[in-house]
């Protein structure tokens, strides 16, 4: 890719992003649904103005990600998520446990072998929580309960689709697995949240302490920046997801009591990069594959459906699994539905190993796009947008409107 | 490149950006040139941590060099540009002319064939604007009368630069010139920045008035990137330079009366993109190509001070050829000196086809890397660092400490 097709990518990705947005929110819907439609608009299924797959902006999509990630994290407090943990915990795992069954049923009474099965419901496992906690900022609902626990069922919910991820991919190399491999992925991926929250809660405040005393511009912000991405490695590199990475670097500097400060100084940045997230999730979307009228293409669309239905009802019904404090349930299920990349990830590997035939990979992705595209308008109907002044940051910056940036810009300058 | 080597490198860049800029800083020197340094340690001649040649950290580089020359377009009066344009217009002739001339009498010399000498002097040309608007934004210096020489002279400069380089292209391609073809060239080259001018000016106040009607975020931060992107896109498309699309880009913008707001809402991601530009300047820097002591180097280095002195005493004299009113005009002279990326595109070329040995190719890179690195240092020993309230924005974001900026966060608070 040459740096004058980057930009065209570039401007084609923003233009989608910020016109389907706008119409998105005139009709009352999450501007992330129009950033995702016009990234169909442009994408494989539209006008191919954009390679969904392209190297370059796959990484850029995936800064896009982890700056979103460590955003929610800032605004995220760590005390309320665990106050709600054990909400979380059982949403998580039988959001998981529900799909995975089903899958594997699904498959085994389509007559697939055992390890197909296995994929298949390890496809349905894993919520997309960047869609999701997108939705939930776009309508101003992030500090509520009912977001608190869909976050921490996210979190732990990602790293027990990893889990999957890890075992499936064995199981198609043909591995055998032992209790111990399986123990070793639990203890790494939940032990790097615990550690990275006890360790970074006791360095943060010192690096803190040390960046206010530098000269150079924009110090806080390269801090902050570096610290996500650091994190967000170190995840990867020990086998779990750079997204945990990034959202547990978030809840150790909102810690450090400069968390507002840090989301001022890494908004702008994180707007450039995360439409290009949401749009290239559109723009990967392959209509072509979703067509009922096809003979061919029939059976795996049905089977797309089955897989569909067994995605939102075990979703939905693990929202009903949270116990405790009065909660709005069928919020918290509808949160959990997205499957988004995730799903995808999975779909891949199976089409890479040789495990799904290009029409199950249909299927499943079918199964993403629909979860994807039906979580923001399902949540925008049960939930009201907030729109009081006490709007958290994040919420703000995505919806805020020009005339109130401008209005805002004026004080400052008055004030100045 | 991976997710996360990727990562890695931005967080290599990042910190030898800020850590080289804190110590540049704190010994009075222009943040930039610690930056370059920063680059050196980090690159080819030192740690290895980062591939300057990396095709994803250049176009990300690219990005932050098309950045920064929009937001000295945005800081740009048109007007101020054009009452100088005499002195720029000279200034750069002679600075082209000098070196250029310089460069093919050391080449015929030194027995060397006509097309080579020719690219030799060619390679001598160009000065590097980026480089000079960074130091004259970090001494708060962009709006002086001297700056607006340099900049336009620079502009014009890069234009004949780039007609220089597609006369080389084309005789080392074996293709003859007729004088039409290289008129062809001069009128596309000059004829895109005033069309640009004359048809933006009218096109870009009605945009603006639509963008005010947007309900989505951040609309005016994207529709101005996106024409920064479009311009620079449309100036590479018909022969010229990214940057200098860009510029005009940044030049129309500054006379929607929006300016102010546009470089508000442009800066951060403009922080965040630009020192990776810098730092890959210095990362792709080899010093072992300087060794005087290595016997087989000895000749190229001793064509290489003979390079360097031409190129600084050919722009040094140029500076002196600005007429009209009182100017200083050692300091336009010494800010055309740097030579930065450009010379080395000519350098790449000639190595590419053959033109230039291996050896020649260091004598071309020490020029590069000298004039680069002496310009900052000596701007700053003729140049008082500016630091009262007026600074312009692009200087006072590129250079605020972090603790005004906490006080001016604090400011705004209490005025919202």
């Amino acid at each position: 890719m040459t740096v004058s097709d980057f930009l065209l990518a570039l401007i084609a990705i923003f233009a989608a992003a910020k016109i389907f947005g706008e119409i998105a929110e005139r009709v009352g819907q999450p501007a992330v649904l129009g950033e995702m439609i016009g990234g169909i608009v442009i994408g494989v299924s539209g006008l191919h103005l954009v390679d969904a797959h392209s190297p370059l902006l796959q990484i850029l999509s995936e800064v896009g990600v982890i700056l979103l990630l460590f955003l929610i994290g800032l605004e995220t407090d760590v005390r309320r998520l665990l106050s709600v943990g054990g909400a979380s915990a059982t949403v998580a795992f039988v959001g998981v446990a529900l799909p995975l069954l089903g899958g594997i049923a699904a498959g085994r009474a389509l007559g697939m072998p055992p390890v197909v099965s296995l994929l298949l419901g390890a496809a349905l496992t894993a919520t997309s929580v960047g869609i999701t906690a997108r939705v939930l900022a776009d309508l101003g609902h992030l500090k509520s309960d009912e977001a608190q626990v869909i976050l921490g069922a996210a979190v732990i919910d990602d790293v027990l689709g990893l889990i999957c991820l890890a075992i499936v991919a064995g199981l198609a190399a043909g591995q055998t697995l032992t209790t111990w491999s399986v123990a070793k992925m639990f203890i790494a991926a939940f032990g790097f949240i615990a550690l990275a929250l006890v360790i970074g809660s006791v360095l943060a405040p010192r690096v803190m302490a040390l960046i206010t005393r530098l000269r150079v511009a924009k110090g806080l912000f390269f801090a902050s920046v570096m610290f996500a991405f650091a994190l967000a490695w170190t995840a990867d590199f020990i086998g779990s997801a750079m997204i945990i990475g990034a959202f547990a670097a978030g809840l150790i500097l909102a810690r450090t009591g400069r968390g507002a400060d840090i989301e001022h100084e890494v908004h702008d940045v994180a707007q450039f990069f995360i439409p290009i997230f949401f749009v290239l999730v559109g723009a990967a979307v392959d209509l072509e594959t979703l067509n009922p009228f096809e003979p061919q293409a029939r059976r795996f669309f049905i089977i797309g459906v089955v897989l569909t239905l067994i995605a939102i009802v075990g979703k939905v019904a693990a929202g009903y699994a949270s116990f405790g404090r009065p909660l709005r349930r069928l919020v918290i299920g509808v949160g959990m539905v997205p499957r988004g990349e995730v799903g995808l990830i999975f779909a891949q590997l199976g089409l890479s190993t040789g495990l799904l035939t290009a029409g199950l990979y249909s299927s499943v992705a079918m199964m993403v796009i629909v979860t994807t595209l039906i979580a923001p308008p399902a949540l925008r109907a049960l939930l009201k947008p907030v729109v009081d002044e006490k709007r958290s940051t994040v919420s703000e910056l995505i919806t805020e409107s020009l005339a109130d940036a401008s209005d805002r810009r004026q004080d400052e300058r008055r004030a100045g």
